[in-house]
Protein backbone atom coordinates (compact mmCIF):
# COMPACT_ATOMS: atom_id res chain seq x y z
CA UNK A 1 0.00 0.00 0.00
CA UNK A 2 1.10 3.30 -0.80
CA UNK A 3 1.45 5.98 2.07
CA UNK A 4 0.50 8.81 -0.50
CA UNK A 5 -1.08 9.91 -3.47
CA UNK A 6 -3.98 8.00 -5.47
CA UNK A 7 -4.23 4.30 -5.99
CA UNK A 8 -6.47 1.21 -6.71
CA UNK A 9 -8.83 1.73 -4.03
CA UNK A 10 -9.53 5.45 -4.59
CA UNK A 11 -9.28 5.07 -8.09
CA UNK A 12 -12.42 2.61 -7.59
CA UNK A 13 -13.89 5.02 -4.85
CA UNK A 14 -13.85 7.82 -6.86
CA UNK A 15 -15.25 6.37 -10.38
CA UNK A 16 -18.58 5.35 -8.58
CA UNK A 17 -21.68 6.48 -10.86
CA UNK A 18 -25.01 4.65 -9.70
CA UNK A 19 -26.02 1.97 -12.66
CA UNK A 20 -29.47 1.52 -13.50
CA UNK A 21 -29.25 -0.38 -16.71
CA UNK A 22 -27.72 -4.59 -16.53
CA UNK A 23 -27.27 -6.86 -18.50
CA UNK A 24 -28.66 -9.65 -17.86
CA UNK A 25 -25.31 -11.89 -16.01
CA UNK A 26 -25.52 -13.13 -13.02
CA UNK A 27 -23.84 -12.52 -10.23
CA UNK A 28 -21.38 -15.48 -9.67
CA UNK A 29 -21.64 -17.01 -6.10
CA UNK A 30 -17.87 -16.16 -5.80
CA UNK A 31 -19.03 -12.27 -6.23
CA UNK A 32 -21.39 -12.70 -3.99
CA UNK A 33 -19.61 -14.35 -1.56
CA UNK A 34 -16.99 -11.50 -1.78
CA UNK A 35 -19.36 -8.79 -1.79
CA UNK A 36 -20.95 -10.39 2.07
CA UNK A 37 -17.41 -10.90 3.12
CA UNK A 38 -16.25 -7.13 2.70
CA UNK A 39 -19.75 -5.83 4.12
CA UNK A 40 -19.32 -8.37 6.85
CA UNK A 41 -15.26 -6.49 7.51
CA UNK A 42 -16.74 -2.74 7.67
CA UNK A 43 -16.64 -1.85 11.39
CA UNK A 44 -19.34 -2.47 13.88
CA UNK A 45 -20.31 -0.58 17.38
CA UNK A 46 -19.24 -3.27 19.57
CA UNK A 47 -19.26 -6.11 16.97
CA UNK A 48 -23.18 -5.83 17.65
CA UNK A 49 -23.42 -6.73 13.39
CA UNK A 50 -27.29 -5.19 13.64
CA UNK A 51 -27.81 -6.04 10.08
CA UNK A 52 -29.19 -8.76 7.71
CA UNK A 53 -29.55 -8.75 3.89
CA UNK A 54 -31.45 -10.79 1.96
CA UNK A 55 -30.76 -11.48 -1.45
CA UNK A 56 -33.35 -11.45 -4.46
CA UNK A 57 -32.50 -13.46 -7.95
CA UNK A 58 -35.84 -14.65 -8.56
CA UNK A 59 -37.44 -12.47 -11.80
CA UNK A 60 -41.02 -13.03 -10.42
CA UNK A 61 -39.71 -11.66 -6.78
CA UNK A 62 -37.81 -8.68 -8.33
CA UNK A 63 -40.65 -7.57 -10.30
CA UNK A 64 -42.57 -7.70 -7.00
CA UNK A 65 -39.88 -5.69 -5.29
CA UNK A 66 -40.21 -3.39 -8.54
CA UNK A 67 -43.55 -2.37 -7.92
CA UNK A 68 -43.36 -1.96 -4.33
CA UNK A 69 -40.40 0.50 -4.88
CA UNK A 70 -41.86 2.87 -7.43
CA UNK A 71 -41.60 0.99 -10.59
CA UNK A 72 -37.95 1.52 -10.83
CA UNK A 73 -37.12 -1.09 -13.78
CA UNK A 74 -33.75 -1.24 -12.78
CA UNK A 75 -35.34 -3.55 -9.59
CA UNK A 76 -36.56 -5.95 -12.13
CA UNK A 77 -33.90 -6.09 -14.49
CA UNK A 78 -30.91 -6.49 -12.14
CA UNK A 79 -30.09 -9.90 -11.47
CA UNK A 80 -29.22 -9.65 -8.02
CA UNK A 81 -31.41 -7.13 -5.79
CA UNK A 82 -30.13 -7.36 -2.02
CA UNK A 83 -32.67 -5.97 0.52
CA UNK A 84 -30.83 -4.36 3.29
CA UNK A 85 -31.95 -4.37 7.30
CA UNK A 86 -30.97 -2.68 10.36
CA UNK A 87 -31.32 -6.08 12.97
CA UNK A 88 -31.73 -6.02 16.23
CA UNK A 89 -33.95 -8.94 16.14
CA UNK A 90 -30.66 -11.70 16.33
CA UNK A 91 -29.16 -9.52 19.18
CA UNK A 92 -32.31 -10.33 20.99
CA UNK A 93 -32.22 -13.96 20.57
CA UNK A 94 -29.06 -14.07 21.69
CA UNK A 95 -29.49 -11.72 24.48
CA UNK A 96 -32.42 -13.84 25.32
CA UNK A 97 -30.56 -16.92 25.58
CA UNK A 98 -28.60 -15.36 28.67
CA UNK A 99 -31.55 -14.96 30.39
CA UNK A 100 -32.88 -11.87 29.94
CA UNK A 101 -36.65 -11.20 29.45
CA UNK A 102 -36.32 -8.56 26.50
CA UNK A 103 -33.38 -6.52 25.41
CA UNK A 104 -33.24 -2.87 26.50
CA UNK A 105 -33.80 -0.36 23.11
CA UNK A 106 -34.16 2.95 22.12
CA UNK A 107 -33.11 5.80 19.82
CA UNK A 108 -29.41 4.57 20.07
CA UNK A 109 -30.23 1.16 19.56
CA UNK A 110 -31.83 2.31 16.32
CA UNK A 111 -29.62 4.62 15.22
CA UNK A 112 -26.53 1.27 16.15
CA UNK A 113 -28.47 -0.89 13.44
CA UNK A 114 -28.60 2.06 10.97
CA UNK A 115 -25.54 2.71 10.94
CA UNK A 116 -24.18 -1.08 11.01
CA UNK A 117 -26.58 -1.67 8.13
CA UNK A 118 -25.17 1.57 6.27
CA UNK A 119 -21.41 1.02 6.83
CA UNK A 120 -21.33 -3.02 5.88
CA UNK A 121 -23.94 -2.13 2.54
CA UNK A 122 -20.97 0.74 1.38
CA UNK A 123 -18.45 -1.83 1.61
CA UNK A 124 -20.36 -4.18 -0.51
CA UNK A 125 -21.00 -1.71 -2.84
CA UNK A 126 -17.06 -1.07 -3.21
CA UNK A 127 -16.18 -4.80 -3.35
CA UNK A 128 -18.85 -4.96 -6.31
CA UNK A 129 -17.66 -1.97 -8.32
CA UNK A 130 -14.31 -3.12 -7.86
CA UNK A 131 -15.77 -6.71 -9.36
CA UNK A 132 -16.98 -4.76 -12.45
CA UNK A 133 -20.54 -5.04 -11.31
CA UNK A 134 -22.34 -2.04 -10.85
CA UNK A 135 -24.79 -1.02 -8.33
CA UNK A 136 -27.50 1.73 -7.31
CA UNK A 137 -28.90 2.18 -3.71
CA UNK A 138 -33.19 1.74 -3.87
CA UNK A 139 -34.06 3.81 -0.91
CA UNK A 140 -37.72 3.16 -2.68
CA UNK A 141 -37.89 -0.19 -0.44
CA UNK A 142 -39.02 2.28 2.29
CA UNK A 143 -41.75 3.53 0.02
CA UNK A 144 -44.00 0.48 1.23
CA UNK A 145 -42.00 -0.70 4.32
CA UNK A 146 -44.89 -3.16 5.59
CA UNK A 147 -45.41 -4.80 2.54
CA UNK A 148 -41.20 -5.73 2.29
CA UNK A 149 -41.56 -6.71 5.76
CA UNK A 150 -44.40 -9.07 4.76
CA UNK A 151 -42.32 -10.16 1.72
CA UNK A 152 -39.00 -10.65 3.42
CA UNK A 153 -40.63 -12.54 6.47
CA UNK A 154 -38.87 -9.81 8.39
CA UNK A 155 -39.19 -10.20 12.31
CA UNK A 156 -39.60 -7.66 15.25
CA UNK A 157 -37.02 -5.39 15.76
CA UNK A 158 -36.15 -5.45 11.76
CA UNK A 159 -36.66 -2.99 9.18
CA UNK A 160 -36.05 -2.51 5.12
CA UNK A 161 -33.17 0.47 4.92
CA UNK A 162 -32.50 0.41 1.37
CA UNK A 163 -32.39 -1.68 -1.38
CA UNK A 164 -29.52 -2.44 -3.56
CA UNK A 165 -29.42 -3.45 -7.55
CA UNK A 166 -26.04 -5.46 -8.07
CA UNK A 167 -25.00 -6.37 -11.50
CA UNK A 168 -22.74 -6.16 -14.53
CA UNK A 169 -23.36 -2.31 -16.06
CA UNK A 170 -25.13 -1.88 -19.16
CA UNK A 171 -24.31 1.53 -19.31
CA UNK A 172 -21.73 4.19 -18.31
CA UNK A 173 -23.53 7.03 -16.83
CA UNK A 174 -21.40 10.80 -16.26
CA UNK A 175 -20.41 11.41 -12.78
CA UNK A 176 -22.16 14.54 -11.99
CA UNK A 177 -20.10 16.84 -9.31
CA UNK A 178 -21.00 17.06 -5.82
CA UNK A 179 -20.64 20.30 -3.33
CA UNK A 180 -17.32 21.93 -3.04
CA UNK A 181 -15.01 20.20 -0.60
CA UNK A 182 -15.31 23.12 1.95
CA UNK A 183 -19.42 22.47 1.58
CA UNK A 184 -18.89 19.27 3.56
CA UNK A 185 -15.40 19.16 5.54
CA UNK A 186 -14.84 22.22 7.84
CA UNK A 187 -11.50 22.24 10.32
CA UNK A 188 -12.54 22.89 13.77
CA UNK A 189 -15.79 24.17 13.98
CA UNK A 190 -18.98 24.36 11.84
CA UNK A 191 -19.19 26.71 8.83
CA UNK A 192 -21.06 30.15 8.82
CA UNK A 193 -24.70 30.50 6.92
CA UNK A 194 -22.65 32.82 5.09
CA UNK A 195 -20.34 30.65 4.11
CA UNK A 196 -22.21 27.74 3.39
CA UNK A 197 -24.91 30.01 1.25
CA UNK A 198 -21.65 31.27 -0.67
CA UNK A 199 -20.98 27.24 -1.66
CA UNK A 200 -24.06 26.65 -1.99
CA UNK A 201 -24.58 29.31 -4.65
CA UNK A 202 -21.08 28.16 -6.48
CA UNK A 203 -23.08 24.37 -6.58
CA UNK A 204 -25.90 25.79 -7.99
CA UNK A 205 -24.06 27.36 -10.55
CA UNK A 206 -21.87 23.81 -11.66
CA UNK A 207 -24.78 22.23 -11.67
CA UNK A 208 -27.36 24.48 -13.70
CA UNK A 209 -23.92 24.26 -16.39
CA UNK A 210 -23.68 20.63 -16.33
CA UNK A 211 -27.03 20.20 -16.75
CA UNK A 212 -27.19 22.77 -19.47
CA UNK A 213 -24.33 21.23 -21.36
CA UNK A 214 -25.95 17.80 -21.08
CA UNK A 215 -28.94 18.53 -22.23
CA UNK A 216 -27.89 21.24 -24.74
CA UNK A 217 -29.47 23.97 -22.80
CA UNK A 218 -32.85 21.68 -22.70
CA UNK A 219 -32.43 21.44 -18.69
CA UNK A 220 -32.42 24.44 -16.23
CA UNK A 221 -32.13 23.38 -12.64
CA UNK A 222 -29.43 23.50 -10.25
CA UNK A 223 -29.09 22.13 -6.58
CA UNK A 224 -31.31 24.13 -4.61
CA UNK A 225 -34.28 24.17 -7.12
CA UNK A 226 -34.17 19.81 -6.75
CA UNK A 227 -33.73 19.85 -3.21
CA UNK A 228 -36.48 22.09 -2.48
CA UNK A 229 -38.56 19.78 -4.94
CA UNK A 230 -37.12 16.61 -3.01
CA UNK A 231 -37.83 17.73 0.33
CA UNK A 232 -41.22 18.43 -0.26
CA UNK A 233 -43.64 16.75 1.85
CA UNK A 234 -45.07 14.28 -0.57
CA UNK A 235 -41.71 12.92 -1.12
CA UNK A 236 -40.52 12.31 2.36
CA UNK A 237 -42.12 9.17 3.31
CA UNK A 238 -44.46 10.02 6.23
CA UNK A 239 -45.20 6.49 7.57
CA UNK A 240 -41.42 5.95 8.75
CA UNK A 241 -41.90 6.78 12.47
CA UNK A 242 -45.59 4.51 12.54
CA UNK A 243 -43.60 1.45 10.12
CA UNK A 244 -40.52 1.46 13.23
CA UNK A 245 -42.89 1.77 15.44
CA UNK A 246 -44.81 -1.14 14.46
CA UNK A 247 -41.73 -3.24 14.03
CA UNK A 248 -41.12 -2.46 17.10
CA UNK A 249 -38.69 -0.46 17.73
CA UNK A 250 -38.78 2.69 20.30
CA UNK A 251 -38.34 6.06 19.12
CA UNK A 252 -37.44 7.28 22.81
CA UNK B 1 -10.74 -4.41 -12.94
CA UNK B 2 -10.89 -7.90 -12.89
CA UNK B 3 -14.25 -9.11 -13.44
CA UNK B 4 -13.92 -11.79 -10.52
CA UNK B 5 -11.94 -13.00 -7.48
CA UNK B 6 -9.52 -11.17 -5.04
CA UNK B 7 -8.28 -7.80 -6.41
CA UNK B 8 -6.51 -5.05 -4.47
CA UNK B 9 -10.05 -3.40 -3.21
CA UNK B 10 -11.53 -6.58 -1.85
CA UNK B 11 -7.61 -6.78 0.08
CA UNK B 12 -7.98 -3.66 1.99
CA UNK B 13 -11.84 -4.01 2.67
CA UNK B 14 -11.02 -7.18 4.34
CA UNK B 15 -8.24 -6.26 6.03
CA UNK B 16 -10.01 -3.77 7.89
CA UNK B 17 -9.20 -3.62 11.78
CA UNK B 18 -9.90 -1.20 14.00
CA UNK B 19 -6.46 0.94 15.24
CA UNK B 20 -6.52 2.23 18.51
CA UNK B 21 -2.61 3.65 18.61
CA UNK B 22 -1.43 5.71 16.22
CA UNK B 23 2.42 7.06 15.80
CA UNK B 24 2.30 10.73 15.98
CA UNK B 25 2.84 11.71 12.05
CA UNK B 26 0.02 14.53 10.98
CA UNK B 27 -2.81 12.64 8.25
CA UNK B 28 -1.86 15.19 5.16
CA UNK B 29 -3.33 17.65 3.33
CA UNK B 30 -3.23 15.84 0.17
CA UNK B 31 -4.24 12.75 2.16
CA UNK B 32 -7.45 14.03 3.91
CA UNK B 33 -8.52 15.75 0.52
CA UNK B 34 -8.36 12.38 -0.91
CA UNK B 35 -10.08 11.19 2.22
CA UNK B 36 -13.21 13.46 1.72
CA UNK B 37 -12.72 13.21 -2.25
CA UNK B 38 -13.75 9.34 -1.54
CA UNK B 39 -16.36 10.15 0.78
CA UNK B 40 -17.79 12.38 -1.48
CA UNK B 41 -18.19 9.80 -3.89
CA UNK B 42 -20.16 8.00 -2.17
CA UNK B 43 -24.02 7.42 -3.07
CA UNK B 44 -26.49 10.15 -1.49
CA UNK B 45 -30.27 9.58 -1.69
CA UNK B 46 -31.43 12.11 -4.61
CA UNK B 47 -27.97 13.68 -3.96
CA UNK B 48 -28.68 15.67 -1.09
CA UNK B 49 -25.09 14.75 0.27
CA UNK B 50 -26.87 15.27 4.30
CA UNK B 51 -23.57 15.18 6.45
CA UNK B 52 -20.65 17.43 7.38
CA UNK B 53 -17.73 16.13 8.61
CA UNK B 54 -15.38 18.42 10.86
CA UNK B 55 -11.58 17.54 11.61
CA UNK B 56 -9.50 18.56 14.81
CA UNK B 57 -6.00 18.49 14.70
CA UNK B 58 -5.31 20.77 17.68
CA UNK B 59 -3.97 18.28 20.58
CA UNK B 60 -5.78 20.40 23.41
CA UNK B 61 -9.14 19.80 21.70
CA UNK B 62 -8.51 16.03 20.83
CA UNK B 63 -8.09 16.03 24.52
CA UNK B 64 -11.07 17.58 25.23
CA UNK B 65 -12.67 15.25 22.12
CA UNK B 66 -11.05 12.45 24.12
CA UNK B 67 -12.72 13.42 27.82
CA UNK B 68 -16.59 14.16 26.08
CA UNK B 69 -15.82 10.43 24.16
CA UNK B 70 -15.67 8.73 27.54
CA UNK B 71 -11.50 8.80 28.31
CA UNK B 72 -10.52 7.38 24.95
CA UNK B 73 -6.69 7.73 24.53
CA UNK B 74 -6.88 7.33 20.83
CA UNK B 75 -9.07 10.12 20.71
CA UNK B 76 -6.33 12.29 22.23
CA UNK B 77 -3.63 10.64 21.04
CA UNK B 78 -4.76 10.54 17.04
CA UNK B 79 -2.94 13.19 14.75
CA UNK B 80 -6.86 13.92 12.95
CA UNK B 81 -9.94 13.33 14.72
CA UNK B 82 -13.02 13.65 12.51
CA UNK B 83 -16.50 13.91 13.61
CA UNK B 84 -19.23 12.89 11.28
CA UNK B 85 -22.42 14.85 11.29
CA UNK B 86 -26.05 14.00 10.03
CA UNK B 87 -27.25 17.30 8.65
CA UNK B 88 -29.69 18.62 7.06
CA UNK B 89 -29.08 22.60 8.02
CA UNK B 90 -27.14 23.08 4.63
CA UNK B 91 -30.33 21.99 2.93
CA UNK B 92 -32.18 24.12 4.69
CA UNK B 93 -30.72 26.85 3.84
CA UNK B 94 -31.16 26.20 0.49
CA UNK B 95 -34.54 25.20 0.29
CA UNK B 96 -35.16 28.66 1.94
CA UNK B 97 -32.82 30.57 -0.48
CA UNK B 98 -35.97 29.04 -2.90
CA UNK B 99 -38.42 31.00 -1.06
CA UNK B 100 -39.69 27.74 1.03
CA UNK B 101 -40.08 29.04 4.41
CA UNK B 102 -39.18 25.73 6.79
CA UNK B 103 -38.18 22.76 5.09
CA UNK B 104 -40.13 19.59 5.84
CA UNK B 105 -38.89 17.16 7.66
CA UNK B 106 -39.41 14.10 9.29
CA UNK B 107 -38.08 10.13 10.55
CA UNK B 108 -37.70 9.54 7.07
CA UNK B 109 -35.14 12.85 7.19
CA UNK B 110 -33.43 11.89 9.83
CA UNK B 111 -32.51 8.24 8.59
CA UNK B 112 -31.73 9.67 5.05
CA UNK B 113 -29.23 12.40 6.55
CA UNK B 114 -27.65 9.11 9.32
CA UNK B 115 -26.95 6.60 6.16
CA UNK B 116 -26.10 9.27 4.12
CA UNK B 117 -23.09 10.52 7.09
CA UNK B 118 -22.47 6.90 7.32
CA UNK B 119 -21.68 5.87 3.49
CA UNK B 120 -19.58 9.05 2.91
CA UNK B 121 -17.35 8.27 6.66
CA UNK B 122 -17.25 4.03 5.57
CA UNK B 123 -15.68 5.52 2.08
CA UNK B 124 -13.62 8.20 3.88
CA UNK B 125 -12.30 4.96 5.95
CA UNK B 126 -11.49 2.67 3.31
CA UNK B 127 -10.03 5.46 1.41
CA UNK B 128 -7.56 6.16 4.73
CA UNK B 129 -6.54 2.63 4.48
CA UNK B 130 -6.06 2.20 1.55
CA UNK B 131 -3.51 4.74 1.87
CA UNK B 132 -1.77 3.13 4.83
CA UNK B 133 -3.52 4.21 7.58
CA UNK B 134 -5.08 3.21 10.40
CA UNK B 135 -9.16 4.44 11.58
CA UNK B 136 -11.27 3.79 14.25
CA UNK B 137 -15.08 4.85 14.63
CA UNK B 138 -16.09 6.68 18.02
CA UNK B 139 -19.77 5.90 18.83
CA UNK B 140 -18.72 7.32 21.75
CA UNK B 141 -19.24 10.88 20.83
CA UNK B 142 -22.99 10.36 21.03
CA UNK B 143 -22.31 10.26 24.95
CA UNK B 144 -22.30 13.86 25.69
CA UNK B 145 -23.76 15.02 22.16
CA UNK B 146 -25.00 18.69 23.81
CA UNK B 147 -21.61 19.43 24.60
CA UNK B 148 -20.15 18.16 20.57
CA UNK B 149 -22.62 20.18 19.40
CA UNK B 150 -21.67 23.74 21.47
CA UNK B 151 -17.75 22.35 21.04
CA UNK B 152 -18.11 22.47 17.46
CA UNK B 153 -21.16 24.95 16.95
CA UNK B 154 -23.57 22.54 15.29
CA UNK B 155 -26.47 24.45 14.14
CA UNK B 156 -30.16 23.16 14.47
CA UNK B 157 -30.81 20.08 12.22
CA UNK B 158 -27.41 18.80 12.44
CA UNK B 159 -26.07 16.00 15.00
CA UNK B 160 -22.56 14.20 15.67
CA UNK B 161 -23.12 10.75 14.87
CA UNK B 162 -19.56 9.38 15.11
CA UNK B 163 -15.99 10.03 15.62
CA UNK B 164 -13.48 8.85 13.68
CA UNK B 165 -10.12 8.67 14.69
CA UNK B 166 -7.21 8.43 11.59
CA UNK B 167 -3.50 8.47 11.46
CA UNK B 168 -0.56 6.22 11.08
CA UNK B 169 -0.99 2.77 12.98
CA UNK B 170 0.78 1.84 15.37
CA UNK B 171 -0.13 -1.68 16.30
CA UNK B 172 -1.42 -4.25 14.54
CA UNK B 173 -4.43 -6.18 15.81
CA UNK B 174 -5.57 -9.06 14.81
CA UNK B 175 -9.27 -9.44 12.95
CA UNK B 176 -11.47 -10.52 15.53
CA UNK B 177 -13.98 -13.19 13.43
CA UNK B 178 -17.27 -11.79 12.57
CA UNK B 179 -20.87 -13.42 12.73
CA UNK B 180 -20.62 -16.93 10.05
CA UNK B 181 -22.03 -15.53 6.52
CA UNK B 182 -25.47 -17.23 7.24
CA UNK B 183 -26.11 -15.32 9.92
CA UNK B 184 -25.85 -12.22 7.91
CA UNK B 185 -27.15 -13.10 4.76
CA UNK B 186 -29.88 -15.22 3.10
CA UNK B 187 -31.88 -16.10 -0.01
CA UNK B 188 -34.85 -14.66 -0.89
CA UNK B 189 -36.19 -14.68 3.41
CA UNK B 190 -35.23 -13.83 6.85
CA UNK B 191 -33.71 -16.86 8.29
CA UNK B 192 -36.03 -19.13 11.07
CA UNK B 193 -34.98 -18.17 14.63
CA UNK B 194 -34.25 -21.79 14.62
CA UNK B 195 -31.19 -21.43 12.05
CA UNK B 196 -30.05 -17.81 13.53
CA UNK B 197 -29.87 -19.67 17.12
CA UNK B 198 -27.66 -22.55 15.51
CA UNK B 199 -25.60 -19.89 14.08
CA UNK B 200 -24.80 -17.14 16.76
CA UNK B 201 -24.05 -21.22 19.19
CA UNK B 202 -21.78 -21.55 16.33
CA UNK B 203 -20.10 -18.31 16.71
CA UNK B 204 -20.33 -17.78 20.71
CA UNK B 205 -18.13 -21.00 20.32
CA UNK B 206 -15.58 -19.94 17.53
CA UNK B 207 -15.22 -16.45 19.39
CA UNK B 208 -15.29 -18.30 22.91
CA UNK B 209 -11.92 -20.69 20.97
CA UNK B 210 -10.40 -17.48 20.01
CA UNK B 211 -10.86 -15.27 23.21
CA UNK B 212 -9.11 -18.67 24.88
CA UNK B 213 -6.09 -18.72 22.90
CA UNK B 214 -5.37 -15.24 22.90
CA UNK B 215 -5.86 -14.87 26.76
CA UNK B 216 -3.77 -18.03 27.37
CA UNK B 217 -7.05 -19.37 28.93
CA UNK B 218 -8.02 -16.55 30.82
CA UNK B 219 -10.00 -15.02 29.02
CA UNK B 220 -13.89 -16.79 29.02
CA UNK B 221 -16.57 -15.02 26.88
CA UNK B 222 -18.70 -15.49 23.27
CA UNK B 223 -20.74 -12.77 21.23
CA UNK B 224 -24.21 -13.68 23.63
CA UNK B 225 -22.17 -13.05 26.77
CA UNK B 226 -21.05 -9.70 25.55
CA UNK B 227 -24.23 -8.07 23.74
CA UNK B 228 -26.02 -9.07 27.01
CA UNK B 229 -23.65 -7.00 28.49
CA UNK B 230 -23.56 -4.31 25.83
CA UNK B 231 -27.00 -3.84 25.39
CA UNK B 232 -27.69 -3.48 29.05
CA UNK B 233 -29.69 0.30 29.35
CA UNK B 234 -26.62 1.55 31.13
CA UNK B 235 -24.37 1.35 27.98
CA UNK B 236 -27.40 2.51 25.75
CA UNK B 237 -27.13 6.25 26.03
CA UNK B 238 -31.07 6.91 26.83
CA UNK B 239 -30.23 10.18 26.13
CA UNK B 240 -30.31 10.50 22.30
CA UNK B 241 -34.19 10.95 21.34
CA UNK B 242 -33.80 14.22 23.44
CA UNK B 243 -30.58 15.16 21.80
CA UNK B 244 -32.37 14.78 18.65
CA UNK B 245 -35.64 16.52 19.77
CA UNK B 246 -33.20 19.54 21.05
CA UNK B 247 -31.63 19.70 18.08
CA UNK B 248 -34.51 20.47 15.76
CA UNK B 249 -35.47 17.25 13.94
CA UNK B 250 -38.97 15.28 14.45
CA UNK B 251 -39.01 12.17 15.51
CA UNK B 252 -42.12 11.49 13.58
Amino acid sequence: MSTTGDNEVIRTLLAHRSIRKFKPDPVTDEQLNLIVAAAQAASTSSNIQAYTVIGITDPERRQRFAELTGNQRHVAECPLFLIWCADLHRLELAVQGQGEQEMHQNMETLLLATVDASLAAQNAAVAAESLGLGIVYIGGIRNNPDAVVTELGLPSLSYPLFGMCVGVPDQSPDKRPRLPLEAVYAHDAYPSDAKLKEQVEKYDDELSGYYAVRSGGARTSNWSIEMASRLKENNLRGHMAEHLTKQGFKLK
